[in-house]
């Protein structure tokens, strides 16, 4: 094995390693040397990556922004309908979450009041949800006196919600619940 | 002013304080010299009242309970529909989140992962809405094709959701929030 490849794996390690340790510690709780032992390297190693526990949080939230916006972008497929593109992106987005502690790790990070984050991973789900809301008022809530940005706040509300209550119970960032949210919401939006 | 009545005041004092300390540092880098500086004691008198910080969480986190049931308790009244005691339990919390600090800071360290606590008060609010939800189905829900308990998840998810968004922006937690979320989601039940 290359050199080159040695350090990206390394890196990898180190990444998974941090966002197990922010998981189970928390942020500020989490050590450099729990993070280095998970990823079976030396202290000394992982500042050959990373300067500080900063850094490394910085490092497992970008990681964790590429996931999570490659699992959105995915759900998507020309054509679809503003509704459909929204509930099957919630569907990958929790898939995403619930299999992968990288994203899992980096999205709560990029919420906590403990350390600035140049990042802000909650802000693009909203406007994501905003931006979809409004596509769909044309189609979609023509003839009701629903206001598109009034059902984007609650749809943020219990999206974020789901999200912070599966920190506890996985099940609640499952698809059944998902799809019991999603019919009574936008009982007008294609079922998955 | 007795011996007694002063004790009682710094206890108060302190539970403020330090309340405020996890509000603006979190539990885990609040310090006892933080919260006793904030009450205008010393560290040793601190002492006098709590062993440690969980002893001091603890009681931020008991206050809250106190204040939060009372609140919900205060906003009920014979003959109410149980939707309408929903709707307005929910106003009350939510007036008494955003006004008092050891409310939202109890709140928040009932749901902390970093600290054992024996209360869990936002199992109290999810077990209100499921039987709130459940009394609701024979008067609100006779003719419909909803499913009290898939209601009960939805509003348990849009309420702790709003409860987190309020933490970096109160406007969440305001009354026309609130009201744009019930319209939505009961709009059978009676609007404050």
């Amino acid at each position: 094995m290359a050199k080159q490849d040695r350090a990206v794996r390394t890196r990898h390690a180190l990444i998974h390693s941090a966002a197990e340790a922010f998981e189970r510690h928390g942020y500020v709780q989490a050590t450099l040397v729990d993070i280095s032992a998970g990823a079976g390297v030396s202290v000394g190693a992982l500042h050959f990556h990373f300067t500080s526990k900063a850094d490394v949080a910085a490092s497992v939230e970008m990681a964790a922004a590429v996931r999570l916006r490659r699992a959105a972008d995915q759900a998507q497929r020309p054509g679809m309908s503003a509704l459909r593109r929204l509930t099957d992106t919630s569907y990958a987005l929790a898939d995403q979450l619930r299999h992968d502690v990288v994203s899992r790790a980096g999205l709560k990070l990029s919420g906590d009041g403990a350390r600035e984050g140049g990042l802000d991973l909650r802000r693009e789900w909203q406007d994501f949800v905003r931006s979809v809301l409004a596509e769909a008022s044309d189609q979609d809530f023509r003839n009701e006196a629903v206001q598109p940005s009034d059902m984007a706040d609650l749809i943020v509300a219990a999206t974020t919600g789901i999200e912070f209550l599966s920190r506890r119970d996985p099940a609640w960032a499952s698809p059944p619940l998902l799809s019991t949210i999603w019919r009574l919401v936008l009982p007008q939006a294609p079922q998955s």
